[in-house]
């Protein structure tokens, strides 16, 4: 198994989980009683999700390449924590939908935005998960010799998108939309320029 | 990062928003008090729709190829606008949707024919400033060296769909048959041999 | 344009069509009178239409690629053309859910069938124009160059499998499962070993 | 053909088939007289089914690999073999989702368990069925010569899978519980480091 296999498969998942977010996009039932404009105006939590999460999807199939990139050739281990990493990404549409559909209901709200915070944060544990194996365990894989101090600094920069996550996941059950607004601000801020030098390195967002 | 992987996650969006299109052609219910045909026959907007869509999409994706072949490498700007240009391409299925849920509708009607309109704008904007940002900020990344006028001509091509889009976009609230014939027209016409010359350079919108 | 990105793009598209058809197989709502088995059985219609579209799916996916194998360079048309083939696949789990919809009810049964039918053969169609427009209007673009008798031959074999389709969807009016059979069979042929010499330059049907 | 496209399309279905394992995650409707958490927690069943099939989906990919990457190419039948064996895959979904719908009624439950685990059998014998045709009928096309000893030893180990699954789909007729845990049981002993020397020629199940 080649890296680049197993970089085709990763970026097949990751494509189609960024565009299944778009069947969260629900189309208002004809037979309503507001304009069509009102009902659509009422989805903004469905566009703000999917812009976040797309964004955020995209972010990380950035960072899985600049990951897998190090690699000469991945071995069983490495092959099945990818796994495990493409199956947290596999689920965020759903936890995008259940976003959507909470957040401005009364009843769920809060559970709806911890789900999705830590949703993410899931996701940027397996990322940091594989690439701490990766860089520790498996350095002998590595296509460049990288010292230890290196690998080290590659982790802590990588590991720094957790603590934002769990904040954002613990702060869900005290308000949803400053949980939501943490996730699209970590989305936004390794989406910006000056994260690129950074944000190379860095695991999810 | 090179440019072939780019390439092939966006070749993933762009074919799963395509094929996504198909989900909005909706089997009639069997328990109907009209016959299948006329069931079917009800559903022209929803055919129209997918064919003009299908047809955008896969423009769009021959001139996405057009856009990034020029460079001989991608850097942190290039792949985020990229990512926004995927996600206006990632929600045509449900602007799709919308309008052919629409279309024949006496409420909404106009609305869902801006959307649509509006979604093509909003794409062929986001292909227009990453060709932009290519072509004027990033030209030492470019395979071959093109002059100031040249460079300025493509853009002046590929700026060429912005202008009928924002007329369809407009004209959706005066008739949304007629906005739809634009978004047909543009389609119809980037596909034509005679536009081959010109439309290599075009974005479609 | 490069043929690789050609095929990449196409089997993207044709992968998720195949894919997609899951999702015709509906799970019986777990509040129904009669037992799951019950419920599961009458649904064949679905297990049937899954199995034929699929394998008649992986079959035009086999000589998409001999098709595309012979060029050297796709030119403008050939990738519109192409298009137009992948937009007459994109709409094959529509026709398969409509088939699987209706194929056993007393009303629209037979223009459901007609319709699936249809759809095959408006794909070999658009396959025939392909493979024709490349033989005859642009073999300056193959790869080997071919005699006007071998691309003669070459798109007789290939336009083999529209007699058959056009017999299917007439027949639809007459019987519903008579029209399905002729499909289920012509997969099943060009499955075959003996249709592998033949199939080879065989459109699907 | 070569063995790059087989994979890349096989990739392909493959990948789709586990991203669409989302849509059996259902959010729950807002209007329901439980407790959002309660609500979630109930539908326990589908997170469970979604991470054994994501991961025996990936696990199959990863042997997919194995066994293709034996082949200098492939002939016309090791690729329709290959499509029966895509099909079996791509109804995975379908499979969970009837699982995740029924394990906790009380009606329909173990046949449910059935279709799941025997929808696995289906898919290790189309596998075991492959991988003898090419190992035994086409040895011819493989890239390094094996012994007779040697690939009736890979193939000995391929259909280890299969008891385990036969026993799954029998067992769940007693209890569709212990049916699940084997099928559980089977994707962790897969992906476990033990499994690497021995699971590289095994078939997932």
């Amino acid at each position: 198994m080649s890296t680049g296999r197993l970089e085709a498969f990763s970026d097949a998942v990751i494509a189609v989980a960024a565009t299944l977010l778009v069947l969260n996009l629900v189309v208002p039932a004809p037979g309503s009683q507001h304009s069509l404009a009102h009902d659509l105006g009422h989805q903004w939590p469905a566009y703000a999700a999917y812009a976040i999460s797309f964004l955020t999807i995209g972010i990380i199939w950035i960072n899985h390449h600049v990951m897998i990139g190090r690699l000469r050739e991945p071995d069983h281990s490495i092959m099945i924590l990818n796994l495990l990493l493409l199956m947290t990404i596999g689920v965020l549409p759903f936890a995008t939908n259940l976003l959507s559909t909470y957040l401005t209901k009364s009843h769920g709200q809060q559970l709806a935005a911890a789900v999705y915070a830590g949703a993410f944060l899931l996701m940027a544990t397996a990322f940091g998960t594989l690439n701490w194996h990766i860089l520790m365990h498996r350095s002998d894989l590595l296509r460049a010799k990288l010292s230890r101090e290196e690998r080290r600094r590659i982790l802590v920069t990588s590991a720094s998108g957790l603590g934002p996550y769990v904040i954002a996941t613990g702060l869900a059950f005290v308000s949803s939309y400053a949980s939501l607004a943490i996730c699209g601000a970590l989305a936004l801020f390794y989406a910006l320029p000056v994260a690129s030098g950074l944000g190379r390195g860095a695991p999810v967002g």
